[in-house]
């Protein structure tokens, strides 16, 4: 089976690819979600990859747990909010990666403050700082705080990006600077590189 | 096992309760969810309830299912943000309840706009009207539109929920517009009333 081409450098796939009426519910239990995680990364034609991103659902159940165990050496990549509710779901992600053994590459604050449109201050929309607070007491790199940004919201829903080739965005150079760290971590582990990693894996050289 | 009194006529369980280290990683698979799901139901002493609220979360997945194959006469209140993303999930929500033969109570859109504190603007975080838009074509009853608050998200950080006692706001007002629909669905399918309703359920009584 082959995924679907998002980008030149992109491919994706997802259960709302396979199905043919997208708004159908998928009715189905942990086993059978862990079924179908399995042969999205053992029965997909990705061919030669930098990376492969899951996008699992924020918990410790069914699917982050087939997820670590279909791929052992997968690495971690935490995302919260600042406010404590998030961050409480968060902290028993993190336990769950050390119990597994997963690596955790570092935590993202996402959600971190909105620019009002009209007169430029900031509003904190869920608190501030709990990702960066979280983030020291656990010992993890912080890789970015991505402020909320309502353009996002509106080019995700049109399925475009484009906003990230905005380099005056506050949310674009956070962005950029996530990305830069999780390269430089990889890279700073291949003692021995298999190959030369540049950045292709990024959204940059989609043009 | 007893319940929770977290306000006089309010009381809660979950599974962090239960658990002796409020971060440590409850990692399960369905079945073992579904066997709390069901326990929560059937063996604790809730006593003479008038509303026995489930939150579960988005999805069609084992959670959701559980509830409804327990209780077959759950009603469902499918609670969106306004933009796609999240419409799409609602719309398998909507559809799983349909396939189930679940009742569903009413739409509610939630973080339904901000005004910003600051200059008084209204600022549409996840675009607007979706949720609206949606429950007409869906031919469901639009209960609410909540608006976000950031003071909703500190008070629920602290435990406290005192801002839905002030009228003032529209989120209160919103909220109570809400409650009261519900309880009004309610009264009026009971046609023989089982016993006096009012709203005894609601926030106001627990002073």
């Amino acid at each position: 089976m082959l995924p679907v081409q998002y980008l030149p450098n992109m491919e994706v796939m997802s259960i709302e690819i396979l199905m043919g009426d997208k708004d159908a519910a998928t009715i189905w239990r942990g086993p059978l979600k862990g079924g179908v995680i399995r042969q999205f990364i053992a029965d997909i034609e990705w061919g030669d990859l930098d990376y492969l991103i899951i996008d699992s659902p924020p918990g410790t159940g069914d699917e982050p747990l087939t997820v670590a165990q279909t791929i052992p050496e997968a690495k971690a990549l935490i995302v919260t909010t600042p406010q404590e509710i998030s961050l409480a779901d968060v902290r028993k992600s993190i336990n769950f990666c050390r119990k597994l053994k997963m690596e955790i590459l570092g935590m993202v604050e996402n959600m971190s403050g909105l620019k009002c449109p009209y007169c430029g201050k900031i509003i904190d929309l869920f608190k501030t700082r709990g990702g960066v607070v979280t983030a020291e007491k656990e010992n993890l790199k912080l890789l970015a705080t991505l402020p909320f940004e309502p353009e996002v919201v509106k080019e995700g829903d049109a399925g475009d990006i484009s906003i990230l080739d905005n380099d005056g965005l506050s949310i674009t150079q956070q962005f950029d600077k996530m990305v830069d760290e999780i390269v430089k971590l990889e890279e700073a582990e291949k003692v021995l590189p298999l190959k030369q990693r540049g950045r292709s894996g990024s959204r940059r050289d989609r043009n």
